[in-house]
């Protein structure tokens, strides 16, 4: 039926295309989108409009962690109250900012920009592996946290970080996997029930 | 939760919002939308952004019906091999989009560019009530379908079209409600069961 679809107006069936590009956006909400800008004042697509274009262009990344930021250095790398030794390794920038959301981290941030997956052709060199290298490599560091996904793109991204950090004398650990809080035992799968059992802690009160 | 959030960037910070302005799109969606654009190629924002600048400033609507369109009378009304005594009253763009798509049609349109909702501050004169009368008065029409939704403002709506439009000679339709095809009798509510056994239509094979 889609294809089939003639719309009335070309500006509209290119809006239509674009939203519908976005990740879960399909023609119908895509519309649904359109016709919101359409129904509300110029402003509100004007605005829209010039983020996104804005955004896009006028980003950078932090010199040190690649993670988003304004200016040369992010405001996380920039503040002296944070403790520079202990590096978090995570893939994305909205990772960051669950991180930042939990405050239960004090230390500095490294951006990898993806996880290694050959089938989605992202390579070691598409990653920001080297960048991370280099600063353990410049010293000051005791401790990399890897917070990567838990699935088999993860993985094989932790086992890669972990062979080329071994050499240096630091410590490498991993984000703990267990049944999520609020979970019960029942329903969890085998894999992840497996694994915090072998992997438990000493209880502390 | 999402108060405390500090976004790494300003520009980020604000195409989220932005973003999150969309109907049925929250901060996650638009943080997911954000970072799409960032992964892909600067030309899909680029273009995203232009086409919502464009669509909004550039698009005009059709001096007849008051579709949607790129020039001052649209395809459907320009359109010799329609039928321009019958004209079909919508709500909006997207039914115009819907009628069409069905091929059952073959009149002209009316978009009334809403619905009689005192609710949402939206009155008779905020709706294409007064061009729709005109056109009548033209004449050369036989036939009105309201084809509004059928809901208290839909029907409210389509009351006061009545209402205005039966002093002309024409015919004044609505379209049929009842239940949908593919539905079951059984988990049909009451009205639309009753409705749909009161407005019963003679058999024809």
């Amino acid at each position: 039926m889609e294809n089939q679809q003639s719309y009335p107006s070309i500006l509209l069936e290119n809006v239509v295309k674009e939203f519908a590009n976005l990740p879960g956006v399909g023609k119908k909400t895509a519309m649904r989108f359109a016709l919101h800008l359409l129904k509300n004042e110029e402003i509100t697509a004007e605005n829209l409009g010039n983020s996104i274009l804005k955004f896009r262009s006028e980003v950078s990344y932090c010199r040190v962690c690649k993670n988003l930021c304004d200016e040369e250095v992010c405001e996380i790398c920039k503040n002296s109250r944070r403790d520079p030794s202990t590096i978090c390794v995570v893939e994305s920038v909205a990772d960051v900012m669950a991180v930042e959301n939990t405050a239960q981290f004090n230390g500095l941030y490294h951006v990898l920009g993806g996880v290694i997956s050959p089938m989605n052709g992202i390579g070691l060199y598409d990653l920001e592996i080297a960048s991370l290298i280099k600063r353990v490599e410049n010293g000051g560091i005791k401790e990399v946290i890897l917070a990567l996904s838990p699935d088999m793109e993860g993985d094989t991204t932790c086992l890669y970080l972990y062979k080329k950090l071994a050499p240096f004398d630091i410590e490498i650990s991993a984000i703990a996997r267990g049944i999520a809080v609020g979970d019960s035992l029942e329903y969890t799968d085998e894999i992840t029930l497996g694994r915090s059992i072998v992997n438990r802690v000493k209880y502390k009160v």
